[in-house]
Protein backbone atom coordinates (compact mmCIF):
# COMPACT_ATOMS: atom_id res chain seq x y z
CA UNK A 1 0.00 0.00 0.00
CA UNK A 2 2.78 2.35 1.31
CA UNK A 3 3.97 1.66 -2.74
CA UNK A 4 0.93 2.56 -3.89
CA UNK A 5 1.10 5.98 -2.82
CA UNK A 6 4.58 6.83 -3.41
CA UNK A 7 3.71 6.34 -7.26
CA UNK A 8 0.36 8.11 -6.95
CA UNK A 9 2.83 10.97 -6.59
CA UNK A 10 5.15 10.20 -9.43
CA UNK A 11 1.94 9.76 -11.68
CA UNK A 12 0.50 13.29 -10.44
CA UNK A 13 3.90 14.84 -10.98
CA UNK A 14 3.56 13.60 -14.50
CA UNK A 15 -0.07 14.87 -15.09
CA UNK A 16 1.41 18.40 -14.01
CA UNK A 17 4.07 18.32 -16.25
CA UNK A 18 1.85 17.53 -18.85
CA UNK A 19 -0.98 19.35 -18.27
CA UNK A 20 1.80 22.47 -19.20
CA UNK A 21 3.60 20.63 -22.07
CA UNK A 22 0.52 19.40 -23.48
CA UNK A 23 -0.39 19.70 -27.34
CA UNK A 24 2.18 18.67 -29.94
CA UNK A 25 3.35 22.05 -30.28
CA UNK A 26 4.52 23.06 -26.67
CA UNK A 27 7.65 21.39 -25.83
CA UNK A 28 8.47 21.93 -30.00
CA UNK A 29 8.27 25.43 -29.29
CA UNK A 30 10.28 25.09 -26.21
CA UNK A 31 12.82 23.33 -28.41
CA UNK A 32 13.60 26.12 -30.73
CA UNK A 33 14.49 28.83 -27.93
CA UNK A 34 16.32 26.07 -26.82
CA UNK A 35 18.64 25.70 -29.69
CA UNK A 36 18.10 29.19 -30.93
CA UNK A 37 18.28 30.91 -27.79
CA UNK A 38 16.29 34.12 -29.59
CA UNK A 39 13.53 33.52 -31.42
CA UNK A 40 11.10 36.10 -33.41
CA UNK A 41 7.45 34.92 -34.18
CA UNK A 42 8.48 34.52 -38.20
CA UNK A 43 10.98 32.36 -36.92
CA UNK A 44 8.99 30.09 -34.90
CA UNK A 45 6.79 30.37 -37.63
CA UNK A 46 8.79 29.16 -39.95
CA UNK A 47 10.13 26.38 -37.60
CA UNK A 48 6.82 24.74 -36.55
CA UNK A 49 5.55 22.81 -40.06
CA UNK A 50 1.72 22.97 -40.28
CA UNK A 51 0.65 25.72 -37.39
CA UNK A 52 -1.82 28.37 -37.70
CA UNK A 53 -0.65 31.84 -36.64
CA UNK A 54 -3.32 32.14 -34.23
CA UNK A 55 -2.43 28.74 -32.96
CA UNK A 56 1.18 30.15 -32.38
CA UNK A 57 -0.02 33.12 -30.52
CA UNK A 58 -2.25 30.93 -28.04
CA UNK A 59 0.77 28.66 -27.49
CA UNK A 60 3.29 31.71 -26.89
CA UNK A 61 0.17 32.82 -24.96
CA UNK A 62 0.00 29.78 -22.81
CA UNK A 63 3.92 29.28 -22.25
CA UNK A 64 4.10 32.90 -21.28
CA UNK A 65 1.92 32.48 -18.62
CA UNK A 66 3.63 29.35 -17.05
CA UNK A 67 6.52 31.37 -16.93
CA UNK A 68 8.58 29.01 -19.05
CA UNK A 69 9.39 31.68 -22.20
CA UNK A 70 9.78 35.34 -22.13
CA UNK A 71 8.46 38.18 -24.53
CA UNK A 72 10.97 40.73 -25.68
CA UNK A 73 9.79 43.95 -26.86
CA UNK A 74 13.07 45.74 -28.91
CA UNK A 75 12.89 49.55 -29.73
CA UNK A 76 13.77 48.90 -33.37
CA UNK A 77 11.75 50.54 -36.32
CA UNK A 78 9.24 48.62 -36.24
CA UNK A 79 9.79 46.99 -33.20
CA UNK A 80 11.24 43.23 -33.24
CA UNK A 81 9.52 41.07 -30.89
CA UNK A 82 11.77 38.29 -29.42
CA UNK A 83 10.50 35.32 -27.51
CA UNK A 84 13.44 33.32 -25.56
CA UNK A 85 13.43 30.71 -22.64
CA UNK A 86 13.20 31.73 -18.80
CA UNK A 87 15.87 30.45 -16.19
CA UNK A 88 12.84 28.49 -15.60
CA UNK A 89 12.47 27.29 -19.18
CA UNK A 90 16.04 26.18 -19.28
CA UNK A 91 15.14 23.75 -16.71
CA UNK A 92 13.45 21.67 -19.09
CA UNK A 93 16.42 21.57 -21.49
CA UNK A 94 17.78 17.95 -20.68
CA UNK A 95 14.11 16.41 -21.23
CA UNK A 96 14.05 18.50 -24.47
CA UNK A 97 17.03 17.16 -25.86
CA UNK A 98 16.23 13.30 -24.72
CA UNK A 99 12.76 13.81 -26.53
CA UNK A 100 14.51 14.40 -29.62
CA UNK A 101 16.69 11.97 -29.77
CA UNK A 102 13.83 9.51 -28.73
CA UNK A 103 12.00 11.26 -31.50
CA UNK A 104 14.53 10.68 -34.10
CA UNK A 105 14.61 7.15 -33.39
CA UNK A 106 11.39 7.01 -33.23
CA UNK A 107 10.99 8.27 -37.00
CA UNK A 108 12.97 5.16 -38.20
CA UNK A 109 11.05 2.51 -36.14
CA UNK A 110 7.74 4.18 -37.84
CA UNK A 111 9.62 4.17 -41.18
CA UNK A 112 10.91 0.90 -41.30
CA UNK B 1 22.31 28.25 -42.88
CA UNK B 2 23.72 24.43 -42.06
CA UNK B 3 23.32 25.30 -38.43
CA UNK B 4 19.44 26.09 -39.20
CA UNK B 5 19.27 22.07 -41.30
CA UNK B 6 20.30 20.36 -38.15
CA UNK B 7 18.23 22.16 -35.75
CA UNK B 8 15.49 21.87 -37.79
CA UNK B 9 15.97 18.11 -37.61
CA UNK B 10 15.87 18.34 -33.91
CA UNK B 11 12.43 20.49 -34.32
CA UNK B 12 11.14 17.94 -35.93
CA UNK B 13 12.49 15.14 -34.07
CA UNK B 14 10.27 16.42 -30.91
CA UNK B 15 7.42 17.30 -33.38
CA UNK B 16 7.54 13.81 -34.04
CA UNK B 17 7.81 12.30 -30.38
CA UNK B 18 4.87 14.21 -29.30
CA UNK B 19 3.10 13.26 -31.90
CA UNK B 20 2.55 10.17 -30.04
CA UNK B 21 2.85 10.99 -26.69
CA UNK B 22 0.48 14.48 -27.14
CA UNK B 23 -2.42 14.98 -24.74
CA UNK B 24 -1.98 15.30 -21.48
CA UNK B 25 -3.04 11.58 -20.62
CA UNK B 26 -0.29 9.48 -22.48
CA UNK B 27 2.37 10.05 -20.60
CA UNK B 28 0.88 9.77 -17.11
CA UNK B 29 -0.16 6.48 -18.86
CA UNK B 30 2.68 5.16 -19.84
CA UNK B 31 4.60 6.20 -16.91
CA UNK B 32 2.24 3.84 -14.35
CA UNK B 33 3.03 0.58 -16.27
CA UNK B 34 6.91 1.88 -16.07
CA UNK B 35 6.15 2.06 -11.77
CA UNK B 36 4.01 -0.55 -11.37
CA UNK B 37 5.11 -2.86 -14.56
CA UNK B 38 1.58 -4.61 -15.39
CA UNK B 39 -1.21 -2.32 -15.28
CA UNK B 40 -5.32 -3.85 -15.64
CA UNK B 41 -7.66 -0.92 -16.81
CA UNK B 42 -9.38 -0.10 -13.49
CA UNK B 43 -5.83 0.06 -11.53
CA UNK B 44 -5.00 2.61 -14.55
CA UNK B 45 -8.58 4.90 -14.26
CA UNK B 46 -7.37 4.85 -10.18
CA UNK B 47 -4.46 6.24 -11.31
CA UNK B 48 -5.66 8.87 -13.65
CA UNK B 49 -7.65 10.93 -11.65
CA UNK B 50 -10.13 12.65 -14.09
CA UNK B 51 -10.04 10.23 -17.06
CA UNK B 52 -13.34 8.85 -18.61
CA UNK B 53 -13.34 5.40 -19.52
CA UNK B 54 -13.90 6.11 -22.72
CA UNK B 55 -10.57 8.43 -23.29
CA UNK B 56 -9.08 5.76 -21.47
CA UNK B 57 -10.04 3.39 -23.50
CA UNK B 58 -9.24 5.57 -26.79
CA UNK B 59 -5.51 6.69 -25.46
CA UNK B 60 -4.43 2.61 -25.12
CA UNK B 61 -5.66 1.72 -28.51
CA UNK B 62 -3.46 4.62 -29.55
CA UNK B 63 -0.51 3.81 -27.27
CA UNK B 64 -0.86 0.45 -28.73
CA UNK B 65 -0.83 0.76 -32.03
CA UNK B 66 2.51 2.67 -31.62
CA UNK B 67 3.65 -0.11 -30.18
CA UNK B 68 4.47 1.62 -26.95
CA UNK B 69 2.33 -0.65 -24.63
CA UNK B 70 0.81 -4.20 -25.19
CA UNK B 71 -2.29 -5.66 -24.07
CA UNK B 72 -2.36 -9.46 -22.64
CA UNK B 73 -5.30 -11.46 -21.95
CA UNK B 74 -4.98 -14.00 -18.82
CA UNK B 75 -7.36 -17.19 -18.80
CA UNK B 76 -8.55 -16.63 -15.89
CA UNK B 77 -12.62 -16.02 -14.72
CA UNK B 78 -13.65 -13.78 -15.73
CA UNK B 79 -10.98 -13.20 -17.92
CA UNK B 80 -8.10 -10.55 -17.04
CA UNK B 81 -6.94 -8.05 -19.00
CA UNK B 82 -3.35 -6.59 -18.42
CA UNK B 83 -1.52 -3.89 -19.83
CA UNK B 84 1.88 -3.37 -20.08
CA UNK B 85 5.01 -1.70 -21.56
CA UNK B 86 6.88 -2.77 -24.41
CA UNK B 87 10.76 -3.13 -25.51
CA UNK B 88 10.18 -0.06 -27.05
CA UNK B 89 7.83 1.30 -24.69
CA UNK B 90 10.81 1.41 -22.10
CA UNK B 91 13.22 3.49 -24.12
CA UNK B 92 10.84 6.41 -23.15
CA UNK B 93 11.18 4.83 -19.29
CA UNK B 94 14.07 7.71 -18.79
CA UNK B 95 12.34 10.79 -20.03
CA UNK B 96 9.68 9.52 -17.83
CA UNK B 97 11.28 9.83 -14.57
CA UNK B 98 12.75 13.01 -15.57
CA UNK B 99 9.30 14.04 -15.99
CA UNK B 100 8.34 13.09 -12.74
CA UNK B 101 11.17 14.76 -11.54
CA UNK B 102 10.04 18.27 -13.26
CA UNK B 103 6.73 18.00 -12.65
CA UNK B 104 6.81 17.97 -8.97
CA UNK B 105 9.17 20.49 -9.00
CA UNK B 106 6.61 22.75 -11.14
CA UNK B 107 3.87 22.07 -8.80
CA UNK B 108 6.26 23.78 -6.20
CA UNK B 109 6.35 26.31 -8.06
CA UNK B 110 3.38 26.80 -9.24
CA UNK B 111 2.09 26.69 -5.39
CA UNK B 112 4.85 29.02 -4.15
Amino acid sequence: MAEQVCHKADILAIHDAMDVLNGKWKISILSSMCYYERRRFSDLSNDMVGISNKQLSKELKELEQNKLIKRTVLATQPVTVQYSLTDYGWTLQGIIHDLAKWGSSHRRVIMG
